[in-house]
């Protein structure tokens, strides 16, 4: 295993310790936790609060910047963080207009994220809770019941984000990320697996000349396996699995994201993002706004996916709107 | 070679179509060249160019923007762009005042570069020219006289394009460059070769249990081939070699980069920044800003860079200008 790491079973401290020191110290960690927060709260707003394992980094805790997120809560590699965990973030930005919990559909998270906002509702925190199922490739996996949560999440941050910056209540921040996790559509692809410090070897296999169509972020099986095509072929079957699935049609208007799954040269990711391009200006669905790097990654896994956001004039204002986190910039 | 490409003798034509269709517009292409330009420039500056290989991604187009570059000049992967495209970068961007070009100290993109500038001088377009030269790690390389260009070339791209932006002349947008090379120094390392998709193999071959001290952005010999050892060793030795050659010493103020070279993920850049920053706090030398992130990369190489740059009380105000460049964006 070739990692740039200390002891394996101590990769998420030592991690947190970096990320607080990194980014003028926009961040900070809540005092005994794996929970990173932004420095300064927003006077007044709705919390909001992600996480999950980790081994997606910049997600979450690059999504935690003021019209984003207020804090991360940091798992394990690939594991769920547990209900304490993420009981202590939900404390630690609520400010008495309650709290959202923006969680990608995974049974662990899902599960963990519920029982802590059950903890802060005893507290007297209201809580509310959305669960993000972008990924289409497959209808269960592994380790979800319906679709899992992919990069299409990070849109879902940014709109609830913008949505709780406003000063909005906890309802309406709660309908903007429902209304784009309706709107978000993704599917990814791999060339290769990824390798999990603490299990210290690669967590499946593809041979020299194949690919995987329709992985999950942490390797989960997809729809196909078979020979590497070409970029364009690629592309062309993502983005028209996608289009269907949305039910996209002329005249629509869509934020585009190509996300590298933590290996893939940026080169290859502009290479995509032309093809999937031509392919929605010939369906005629035209592009308000494309982002082309690495959202949501699976430690070194070759590979990427493709979202597509169906966006109306409040999707849109909501990302426009000034963001400062660390992954997500928006100019003020 | 398991690469999402199309023709690998393409691979840049496809790249610079889907760079130009990302970022909302930002980037232009230049008619009938592989040169990205801003969209609109800032009337009335200095112009200011960089460029070279390909497969350094975000470098350099991921730079372009109001307060960084004007335009990067896109060569084949790991190859100088041609004097007559430079040369097309120049005349682009030129507006009366003069062009600066900021290039990595390689033996090929110096004199291109040089010849570019000679071609535009004989039009009557001043131009300048500032090589630098951040890496300590080797005197002289396969393609080198003197050391190379890497990483540090980002905080160039800054501080020029922070004073350009403030209407500077070129003389003065030339010294502020000059002064950001005189202080920045880097090191770096690599676990795993990347692959030149025109040559389909690994351009050099490490064993499972190796890694390379010092290495180049394109797989250059570094100083010492040996087992792989823990981050903080890793970081504490390329750090060291940093502060001595540097000359830092307590009392001074540095900015830190953490740079993937492309498949490291981000949390092992984190780790190694925790421990970059507990050997400065240990020799009294105080950390301004830090970025952990892929700013100059190696295709698909594994590894990182750790690059230092000495700040005074100018150059802490030329970071923190605002930019809008893609891949370093500074709030406005």
């Amino acid at each position: 295993m070739k990692k740039i790491i200390n002891n394996p079973s101590n990769v998420i401290q030592d991690m947190v310790k970096g990320m607080t020191l990194a980014n003028d110290g926009q961040w900070v960690q809540v005092e005994n936790t794996n929970v990173i927060r932004r420095k300064e709260l927003s006077q007044g707003k709705v919390g909001l609060v992600s996480g999950g394992g980790s081994g997606h980094e910049p997600a979450h805790a690059g999504y935690v910047g003021k019209g984003m997120l207020d804090a991360a809560v940091v798992g394990e590699v690939f594991t769920s963080p547990t209900p304490d965990q993420i009981f202590e973030a939900i404390k630690a930005v609520d400010q008495g207009k309650g709290v959202l919990l923006i969680v990608k559909n995974y049974t662990g998270d899902v599960l963990n994220f519920e029982m802590a906002g059950e903890l802060a509702e005893a507290e007297g925190i209201r809580v509310e809770q959305v669960i993000v199922n972008d990924d289409i490739a497959v209808k269960d996996s592994d380790f979800t019941i319906g679709r899992r949560g992919i990069a299409g999440t990070v849109f879902v941050h940014k709109a609830a984000g913008a949505k709780a910056e406003q000063g909005a209540s906890l309802d309406e921040v709660k309908a903007a990320a429902e209304k784009t996790i309706e709107q978000v559509r993704s599917m990814g692809m791999a060339l290769t697996s990824c390798t999990v410090p603490d299990a210290g070897k690669p967590s499946f296999h593809l041979d020299e000349d194949e690919m995987e169509i329709g992985i999950g972020i942490h390797g989960e099986a997809g729809t196909e396996r078979k020979k590497i095509a070409s970029a364009k072929e690629i592309a062309d079957e993502l983005t028209s699995n996608i289009i269907e699935d949305a039910g996209l049609a002329a005249g629509d208007e869509v934020a585009v994201m190509i996300n590298g799954m933590g290996s893939t040269p940026e080169m290859e990711l502009f290479i995509v993002n032309g093809h999937v391009n031509d392919m929605l200006k010939e369906k005629q669905i035209s592009v308000h706004q494309t982002y082309v790097g690495e959202y949501m990654t699976s430690l070194e896994m070759a590979g990427f996916s493709i979202t597509l956001l169906k966006v109306d004039e409040e999707l849109k204002q909501l990302l426009a709107e000034p963001s400062e986190a660390i992954a997500f910039k928006e100019d003020i």
